[in-house]
């Protein structure tokens, strides 16, 4: 069962209340958990069929508007990055969304609540559920305070390779010391601090979900400084 | 240029009227035309990235709302036939597209304006500029006069084999001649009509888009008739 702690969370982190908390209760429950309960748990699959779709959407959308100068091929790639990487299974995380789901003691023991691929099912079914119990608008609302801000500091847009681009700026008179220096790093949700040094000195820092695109950003705001 | 005629058409046929004209302009233009006149011509491109998410959100909503005892294997699937069809390409046909297609000289010569693929995208490009036009309420109410009736017909549903179930049911006691003859074909809409006859004598008949279509749907009727 969801707690009473994480729907307060929802509502006080998000401004959501769900009016029908069985939608939310069946968005996160796993089907081992289902088959354990067959008087009457419903799974979350088909929320997921449904939140899929919804996510799709909701982020072709964003990214029509918020990238006017983008052609279609650009948009299409973002939106495949964002919807097909792992990032939909740290949303989970940082939303609190992994103590909640309903798991079959096979499942438990065997670590599903750990798996990425099933926080990404979770994540969509909420969405899934969201769009049913208060609509489209109330998902982008929520999307805002967790997807958006990511889509807009650049993280999934890999139309620029920061790191090849600072290389090259660089070595062009001859070979420059460039290292990537993990200072910080932490799971749950999963977040890196690179620090760029140049020939050893700490030329700038980047912040990221994942290491790459900490260094990507570290690389970013070097060339910032110097193109 | 989209013309008056069509303009009218719309309005009379689905009660659509474009707030903003470009918008359906945009829709409604291949990048060869584009190309031609690069002082101001937009092609469909961007709003096809967005019809595309358009409707795979308002066709698993249908799904999902009107077949509550499909599971989501059954679901995907479904909606997977119709988003990955030439479904749409029939459609845009249906509703007059065809001839509002702004095309390059070079493309019409080679026929483009028949090509399947090239429908299907206008198709998808007139369901976003709808959508961002009018939103999601009018894009659904669009396609309850063209795509949701054959959901309910069955179109799309491949999840009963009825020409081997029906074969299976008759030649239980015996060998039966199972044959299905094509009695009409036409093209631009595609449909076809079959008739079913066995052991020489017409037993049902059966309509569809395509000769597939149509024979299962023979082979539907006569089972609702000897099950």
């Amino acid at each position: 069962m969801v707690s009473k702690e994480f729907i307060k969370s929802l509502n006080d982190k998000y401004n959501i209340k769900f009016n029908n908390l069985e939608l939310l209760e069946e968005a996160f429950t796993h089907s081992s958990y289902a088959n354990e309960h067959p008087e009457g748990a419903r799974d979350y699959e088909k929320l997921e069929f449904l939140g899929d779709a919804v996510l799709e959407l909701a982020i072709s959308d964003y990214l029509y508007r918020h990238f006017p100068n983008l052609n279609e091929g650009e948009l299409t790639r973002m939106r495949s990055n964002i919807v097909r990487t792992e990032g939909f299974s740290e949303f989970a995380i940082e939303c609190g969304f992994q103590n909640e789901i309903n798991l079959g003691k096979g499942e438990e023991k065997a670590g599903a609540r750990h798996r990425k691929t099933l926080l990404e099912d979770v994540f969509e079914a909420f969405n899934g559920a969201l769009f049913l119990d208060q609509g489209m608008k109330k998902v982008q609302y929520f999307l805002h305070m967790t997807v958006y801000p990511l889509i807009d500091q650049g993280e999934f847009d890999d139309s620029r390779d920061y790191k090849t681009d600072l290389q090259e700026l660089l070595q062009k008179d001859g070979p420059v010391d460039i290292e990537y220096v993990t200072v910080s790093e932490s799971q749950l949700p999963s977040h890196f601090v690179v620090e760029l040094h140049i020939n050893g000195e700490v030329k700038s820092k980047g912040e990221g979900h994942n290491k790459k695109a900490a260094e990507q950003q570290a690389a970013k705001n070097a060339l910032a400084e110097l193109e």
